[in-house]
């Protein structure tokens, strides 16, 4: 896993790759990329010679193995380095067909292209030059993005969000640690190339934008990932019925979006722009005999793993006492909750005058009775501004690490140079801290770095 | 519902849809169409002036508000009349994400365009003249083929297949009505510009054209919808492990084709490029009691619609008598069959020495074994050719109705001008067959009929 600064494209084959969801539509766009893209496509088709057209230009004709049409379809040409690759690429708009598909890709297999992998595009886009390994990585996060400020925040990362300063201030560091490196040349005579206090405010500079990154990302992982909300309570106070209410009420909302359908939305609602992520809690309601303990245990658990608690009374079940205790635990947890009253309509009025002033939500979920202010609750709850055209936020749990390793290790370069190490040891934290940032952007990667990265896209981006 | 000639497209609104398949994915295209396409695109776009470049060309920019950049894009601009619909059009390929092809659409329609109904861009490319209504309907035969050759068939018909020749022999008898027309200004004068011998023959020559189109039908509707095939055979006989030994096995090879998934393929199998449509006969399996009479006769029914029969025997569990009883009443229906002795595994072989020399496929079901020669006798049974680039094939009801029609109207002017008919009664008969022929290709049509159609589309087709 020796690290390498990125190799220029070696690439020299041609990929295909179905780049619109598979289905039956109007349309379908297949992808090719490579040095050699135009000429394959244009062994495929009949009407105008490709490989003498401009590039940016779309040529109808059709797709013909020599003795059958598969086809008709408009080819778009792009010619290197004016493409998503900076490859020669070409895009065969076909009928939305899997058997056209499926027969079209068929085809320019047999005449040399092979399939790409998945995120295979967009890593020949970052190793071209293209653009970093974090605006790459957004590309995979804008299109996932499930609301709209998870789409402006990987937008304005794939437009250079934090990237053009790290590479700065990186620069600025490369500079230093040249200078210390070049002391060590000199062995014993005790030279001071690189100033001590200069390179000590460059540091607390650095840390000090990457400082602004790292508390960033709380928003930007609530942002990107959503909420982590458990619906906790006793057996039978209405978890089930409350989260059906809330998801049923924004599935109704989140279906006008044409098509939002990820693997699963089973257990998530989309309220002011943020997800709220459901965490099955099956454990509360699995109380019984010895299982009892390990059940509440683990629901405790998930309970503490949650960014917000809906806890929920049954108020035609409970009295003071009980309140009162299951309020004690719920604050023990440290998680931010909410209190909710539920089968408010089956509550007697002691119960009610004794909660009166006190900050419970009263609800009946079997009812939908106040589902709404216990939404703006929920709402009130997660502190998120409109992420603006602009904004840059980390919303990547990989930043996120190297940006606190690069924070560490480069307050271990300021601890070494106030305990007077020698230049060599210096050196070497100073590449440590390179290294890590140079991770960020990509100016440093490894083979496994970029397979588990470039993996997680999908086939055709 | 008053018939008429098709008029020229009065649509000066711009329509908006996403032509792909909506989901995560690395591409998807949003498809404008209309005067103003160009235009409402145009005030969405940051980038180069579309207003300016020339058609079939593409152009790097973003999409925003003023205020947020939604996307970055490739926007492709066709000038009319060289489009799909023959006018103006604009296809603006975006990132893949069901937030970000919400936004656009969203952004479009405040802009002045408005959503596009379910196949309007194929209707207006109709409208325009860019197809006949025949053609029209082969675009959405094509992007539901299931299989090559229903391709195949969809993509001649799409490219004029019958609509040339059918328009042309309208022509000619349009030429004759006229001139029978011609006659009835001369009243009383028994002139004839429309000379009978040449109707007649023109008349023979259609109908045997249409004998052709007519009689290919057979073959069109096999390719196009597939076989409807019952498995039946008495309560136990394995007919649903059967059915699970087809459906599996085709199954593992059809989800090689990348995305075949339609609605429904619970019971459909692709043998050799021909769908097998599997009709379910619960009714065989419901029989107890009075409700065995129905079942029974429900089953039967069944069986007499379907278009091959495998009858499954339980070679554990029957006897000679049984078997011949069996094989009369299936003979009765007139319907093909194949005759399937199941359990072969367990048959005792007074049994199979029985049925030696008899025109049976032995298999077990369970076991798996022989299915591959029952799969060679159930392609036996079904005579098609693979379809070859130019076939002319009728494959849509509609047209097969029509030409039905056509045929019986054309027997009923000959059979006037036999019985010496005035000629306002032969035109009539004319003029009816001229409505029926048009109503092929579009060249009569009435807005009931382009609504039938076209509502089936998909929207963005």
């Amino acid at each position: 896993m020796s690290p390498k600064a990125h190799a220029p494209n070696n690439h020299d084959d041609t990929i295909v790759a179905l780049a619109t969801v598979q289905g039956v539509s109007a349309l379908a766009v297949i992808r090719l990329s490579g040095k050699d893209s135009i000429k394959i496509a244009q062994t495929a088709f009949a009407g105008k010679n490709l490989l003498e057209q401009q590039s940016h230009t779309i040529h109808f004709g059709a797709i013909t193995d020599g003795e059958r049409t598969i086809d008709d379809v408009l080819v778009s040409v792009f010619k290197e380095p004016n493409s998503f690759t900076h490859e020669n690429a070409v895009e065969i708009s076909c009928h939305g067909s899997p058997i056209i598909i499926k027969e079209i890709i068929k085809l320019l297999l047999k005449n040399g292209a092979r399939l790409a992998q998945p995120g295979e595009f967009t890593k020949r886009a970052f190793l071209n030059g293209r653009f970093d390994l974090a605006q790459a990585e957004a590309v995979a996060d804008l299109i996932h993005a499930e609301t709209d400020n998870a789409r402006q925040a990987a937008h304005n990362q794939m437009r250079g969000g934090f990237s053009q300063e790290i590479k700065r201030l990186r620069e600025e560091l490369i500079h230093f640690a040249s200078l210390v490196e070049l002391e060590l040349d000199f062995g014993e005579e005790d030279v001071e190339f690189a100033k001590r206090d200069d390179l000590k405010n460059l540091i607390l500079k650095i840390q000090s934008y990457l400082q602004v990154l790292i508390q960033s990302f709380d928003q930007g992982n609530v942002i990107k990932n959503g909420v982590p909300t458990v619906i906790a309570g006793k057996p039978n106070a209405g978890k089930s019925t409350l989260l059906n209410v809330l998801l049923n009420e924004e599935r109704a909302i989140v279906s006008h979006i044409p098509g939002t359908t990820r693997d699963s939305i089973e257990d998530e609602m989309i309220l002011g722009g943020i997800t709220f992520r459901f965490i099955d809690t099956a454990g509360l309601r699995d109380t019984q005999d010895e299982i009892e303990a390990i059940g509440v245990g683990r629901t405790r658990e998930k309970m503490k793993q949650a960014s917000l608690i809906l806890y929920m009374f049954d108020l035609s079940q409970t009295n003071s006492t009980e309140i009162k205790q299951e309020e004690d635990e719920l604050k023990l947890l440290g998680v931010p909750f909410i209190k909710v009253g539920n089968k408010v309509d089956k509550a007697n009025r002691f119960i009610l005058r004794s909660l009166e002033n006190q900050d419970f939500v009263m609800i009946s979920a079997a009812q939908k009775t106040n589902i709404e202010e216990l939404k703006n609750l929920i709402l009130n709850q997660v502190h998120i501004n409109t992420v603006k055209q602009g904004d840059v936020l980390v919303t990547n749990l990989r930043h996120y690490q190297n940006l606190t390793m690069t924070f560490d290790s480069l307050s271990r370069v300021l601890k070494s140079m106030d305990d007077g190490v020698t230049g060599d040891f210096l050196a070497m934290d100073i590449r440590q801290s390179l290294h890590y940032l140079g991770e960020i952007t990509g100016e440093i990667t490894t083979d496994d770095l970029l397979e588990n990265i470039f993996s997680k896209f999908c086939i055709g981006k």
